[in-house]
């Protein structure tokens, strides 16, 4: 708990080390056929702007730290597609987890690491995959956070302000009136609710969504994966004589996939009592679906959205298109419909029927066809 | 004309020449994307038979004549994709015009060539993109059609029940009651009659549909066209000299394109006195439209038609989908579409709606994507 935190909190000079931790692991299917189980949707140009997921991350990164401070969390599988996604990066900038085992470990070792080089550093947490509006006000928001986490012993995450009662978010409940810095301290965190609580907490107007971005010394994360979450961070910390070292790799192969297999939300945000919230206002989306990413962009007077040319709608609307490659895509008479048509593979479904993809994809793995997953 | 046919004709046995004349020439694009400009339908394997249309017919003539009596006319566009497709095909059996003027003056230019090496010889016209379902009845109808043009001045064409008042058709009026030889003189013939009339004509029930394949002895074709369209044929008959020498194809490059464009129909089926009709049940398809293919092909129990693999389909019904080289498609909620995944070009439209894809394809041009014409 961080009681007594100064009122009118005001961002002051950086005296902090600040870092960037990139999460950039994940194996998200759910921009299948455009993600794969290969390329994950970070390393994809989801938006149509000429830049990756992950590049966007890196390049806002920058706005926080120096880059030669920014460090990038990933599965091994996905080391090349990184440096080759960011060649500007140095190699010793990429740890690789041998195994999946979710977002606690990865980052109880990515955080271990970090401080046999930078014992005292503030570290953002950033995954790589989501879309930010406004990176003027994320940057405000995001130093405020760092330099409230290199002051306080304190784990920051920033919120958003729900729209729907989506069960797939966790839910920050947070004391607004609590103080007027615009950091608040967290009543309760409560990860991926049932439809039915997710409803109440929206209504209550008392909470936020968690947007996964999250804030804290490398103190104060550690001391908590000790109080939480003992069993991942005692594996890890016998590696602290070898992270940085060409020992590294053999020290994880041989540990880390032992590690609890949980997520950071689970592991220690629902149980630590220092958890603070800034509600957010840059605009934000986790792309977690082609809903989302259809909710996100700017759409024609149609409704309909068109990712990469060329695209022709005839008598359609609410439709999204995504396609690739300079394939054309001629479409007629579909309302709310998506679109995504790749080298070897063409998905045409219905928007609100999306959650259903992932039943199709089982099928498709049942039936021999896992080289198109 | 030809009056006082004998009554009870029996097919006796063969002592004419008999050739058959495959027209490859078309540059249909109703199955674009599918079919392209650079490749027209005939020289697909639409059907997913693993054979092209063209291949098709190939075998079919086969059954009808001696492969060394078997002779395509096409543009000379295309004689490389008759090669590849049929390497068998001695390279003179291959007619190629140097320009597209329709059918009128590609049937006289190979009939007056022909006439040079076979002056007594009967000729079957077939078009290269048709579908043929009972080839033993076809063969049985062929070679009525063949000895009769063979013993008579005569102009046949296979006459087939129309289905439904279809304006892209010739219409044959008939004389049904007037012989019984299964062979009839024909009254009138009306090539794309407008659509009041095509109903009144469909009502009557003494009308067939004029299927395209044309049997006649080069003799008589030739006379038809000294008597209506004098002027291709004068053009042409120069070339009599020439016609399988070395100096043919500087004959035709100088002197083809200067002929009428104008189909046989209209040339010589609708003004000609001597044409007869024999009523096929061969079961005929000239596959004009993606609709007409979905017509032709066995559904599944949802409606669903499936022209090559793999394709998964979930909540659709009456859909046709034609994929390509192994693509992967997977649709979702759609109702009587047509889905065709080519290379560089996916096309998603309503099956009733599809002659609209006519214009979409002047728009792509205007709009500068003749590539994927």
């Amino acid at each position: 708990m961080s009681n007594g935190q100064p009122k009118g909190y005001q961002p002051t000079a950086n005296s902090e080390q600040h870092l960037v931790l990139i999460m950039a692991g994940g194996a998200g299917t759910r921009f299948w056929p455009a993600s794969r189980e290969v390329k994950p949707k970070q390393f994809l140009d989801i938006l149509g702007t000429g830049k990756s997921l992950l590049r966007q991350t890196y390049e806002r990164s920058k706005k926080l730290v120096s880059a030669d401070l920014i460090f990038i969390v990933t599965n091994v599988a996905y080391a090349e597609r990184v440096k080759a996604e960011l060649p500007e990066l140095k190699a010793d900038h990429i740890f690789c987890e041998p195994s999946r085992n979710n977002t606690a470990p990865s980052i109880a070792y990515a955080s271990l690491k970090l401080q046999t080089k930078y014992p005292d550093a503030v570290c953002f947490v950033a995954p790589s995959d989501h879309i930010i509006q406004d990176e003027d006000m994320f940057v405000r928001d995001a130093q405020k956070a760092m330099h409230y986490a290199g002051t306080h012993d304190a784990l920051v995450t920033l919120g958003i302000s729900p729209t729907r009662p989506d069960t797939g978010y966790g839910y920050v409940q947070y004391e607004s009136a609590r103080t007027d810095d615009g950091i608040y301290p967290v009543v309760r965190f409560t990860e991926k609710p049932d439809i039915n609580t997710a409803k109440k907490f929206l209504a209550s107007g008392e909470y936020l969504w968690n947007s996964g971005m999250f804030i804290w010394s490398l103190k104060s994360v550690l001391q908590a994966f000790d109080k939480y979450a003992g069993s991942i961070i005692d594996i890890l910390r016998k590696g602290n004589n070898v992270y940085f070292t060409e020992a590294e790799a053999q020290f994880l192969q041989a540990h880390y996939p032992a590690t609890e297999k949980i997520s950071i939300d689970f592991a220690i945000l629902e149980r630590a009592t220092n958890v603070h919230v800034i509600p957010a206002g840059f605009g934000w989306s986790d792309l977690g679906t082609w809903l989302s990413l259809y909710d996100h962009l700017p759409a024609d007077e149609k409704g309909n959205i068109r990712i990469h040319d060329p695209v022709m709608l005839d008598n359609c609307e609410g439709t999204l298109v995504h396609t690739t490659d300079g394939k054309l895509v001629v479409a007629s008479g579909l309302h709310d419909f998506v679109i995504v048509c790749e080298n070897d593979v063409v998905l045409i479904f219905p928007k609100d029927r999306e959650q259903e993809i992932k039943a199709l994809r089982e099928e498709l793995k049942k039936s021999g066809h896992e080289k198109f997953l």
